[in-house]
């Protein structure tokens, strides 16, 4: 028995919950994204209040956050936002601030990889090893956990900047990553289907030649992770996959571009279940950052 | 105290060696990739022999094997070469011809992962838990160690077969993939060199522009490794890696197309300690074969 602090901190909101050890969501607050210091200290006030008011200690929190940030254990600067491009919020040391203003263990990790556990314990990825979660909305990012453990490696996986095929034919769009221009995020972001259509993404109809050109470039991608994560499944989450009309699109143009070389049922013949949605819906992110506060305790 | 076997069974040869546990070699014998009955005998005589001779036992025997290989130990072809082009090889099993015939256990992976393995004990990524072994010869193809384990997921990755920009106004050749045309290793595998140019790759000269082009894709590749498995270390090996001077010209491109967004110190400053050569040279596959049988051990 036990009570667990998740904190999903987006870019543009916060999110924080108090669950039981079965997730059991018993508290809940969303604020919006402003200064780092007002930002945390709400967030170490929420928890603050709920364990002087219940009388109850929080065994551990976990903070699934934006980033880049560090996850090195053995850095300085662990548990910081690093070189975000987000004002304000460079060398943000978010950990530290949390550990000393609650006095409890904090985990932290990036939102994809908080997602990715999250989908792993009670989502969309329950008894699978290796798997990638994908979000697709205002950036690309992935988390991948691997073996049961998130990857973290040098720093920890922007799969949102990878180069793709780009045939400038048939999509004479420059692309709007900052960085790269025609990466990945560049080409299929929500911001990138806005600059790309002139409308915001959400108002492109289902039957728009967008969404034909959006698949082929995920499929490119999602062929790409296959042959270098070999996940057992990949989930796709974000604002842009609402448009549920992706799915058998991507699904289809996978196998294709693969053409047969990864011989696997699972991919050939189930690739239904093969890539999917979140199981855990607009909740991904903060049972994410409980599923790291578990991890650790 | 203890002796172990190695095989490297690769597509054209396998060498098979005895050690002791410090990995120093004792036996050794190679001989050409003919039919699989005979192949698999081969190897099998030379460790029965070695045995009797010594009157000694081995504690184990890894197996590093080209592919596609089954690695799912739950599955009924487990340590079977499946789905190859390698004429009259299509569902091989390996490994349960080697044990059936030695009595000895035997541990499997793929020739990539093993000399991963290998040059994470004894060569260029001791003391690393996240790296990337890369070889570019007849094929491409990558193992990864992922916390200290080789990286299998669904089947095992299949990094050459990537798709990258293809700017064919810079490069007209249509690549000589047979499953994907212009992937990674239709554009820069050594018989990619050679069908582009119209000589073998050991014979264009090092101040020849392939090596430009060539330093470019590979560049390209690895951006998307960085991007995926967030490395502590790249080693590329296999023959056309004895080009030496692609080395700097990867290492300033790569640095050139992530622009900054990995800010990593390590990839950043320690370019030439963070993509190299393998440290164990053409003792890499057998060696790699130990460090699998020593894992299992
Ligand atoms: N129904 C929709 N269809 C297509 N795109 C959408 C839809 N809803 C939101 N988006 C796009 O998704 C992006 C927001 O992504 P979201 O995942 O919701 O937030 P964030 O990435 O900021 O956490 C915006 O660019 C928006 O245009
Ligand atoms: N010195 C060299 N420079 C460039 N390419 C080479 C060199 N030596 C071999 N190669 C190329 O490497 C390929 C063989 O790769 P190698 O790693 O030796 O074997 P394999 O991949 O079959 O195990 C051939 O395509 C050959 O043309
Ligand atoms: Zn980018
Ligand atoms: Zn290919």
């Amino acid at each position: 028995m036990g009570y667990f602090g998740g904190v999903e901190a987006g870019g543009t909101k916060f999110v924080c919950i108090v669950t039981d050890e079965h997730a059991k969501i018993l508290a809940e607050t969303r604020f919006p994204t402003t200064q780092p210091e007002e930002t945390l200290q709400k967030t170490a006030d929420f928890f603050t209040h709920w364990m002087s008011e219940q009388r109850l200690t929080l065994e551990a929190i976990g903070v699934a956050s934006f980033g880049p940030v560090d996850l090195n254990t053995a850095s300085e600067t662990w548990g910081f936002i690093t070189s975000t491009p987000k004002p304000g919020w460079r060398n943000t040391p978010v950990t530290p601030v949390l550990e000393k203003a609650l006095g409890v263990p904090v985990f932290f990790d990036t939102d994809v990889n908080g997602a990715a556990l999250g989908e792993g314990r009670w989502g969309a990825a329950q008894g699978l090893s290796d798997f990638v979660y994908l979000t697709i909305g205002t950036g690309i990012g992935g988390g991948v956990v691997c073996a049961g453990k998130p990857l973290h490696g040098l720093v920890h996986p922007e799969m949102g900047h990878i180069y793709l095929p780009h045939d400038r034919q048939a999509d004479p769009f420059d692309g709007c990553c900052p960085y790269h221009r025609d990466c990945f995020e560049g080409l299929a972001s929500g911001p990138a289907l806005n600059r790309r259509w002139g409308v915001p993404a959400e108002k492109l109809p289902p039957d728009h030649p967008a969404w034909e050109l959006e698949a082929h470039i995920i499929a490119l991608a999602l062929s790409t992770f296959i042959c270098t994560l070999s996940p057992q499944r990949i989930i796709l989450g974000g604002g842009v996959m609402a448009q549920h009309q992706l799915f058998p699109m991507i699904r289809k143009q996978v196998v294709e571009i693969l053409n047969g070389y990864v011989q696997s049922k699972t991919l050939l013949e189930e690739t239904e279940s093969y890539i999917v949605s979140p199981g855990l819906g607009n909740q991904a992110g903060s049972l994410g950052a409980i599923a790291l506060a578990l991890r650790g305790s």
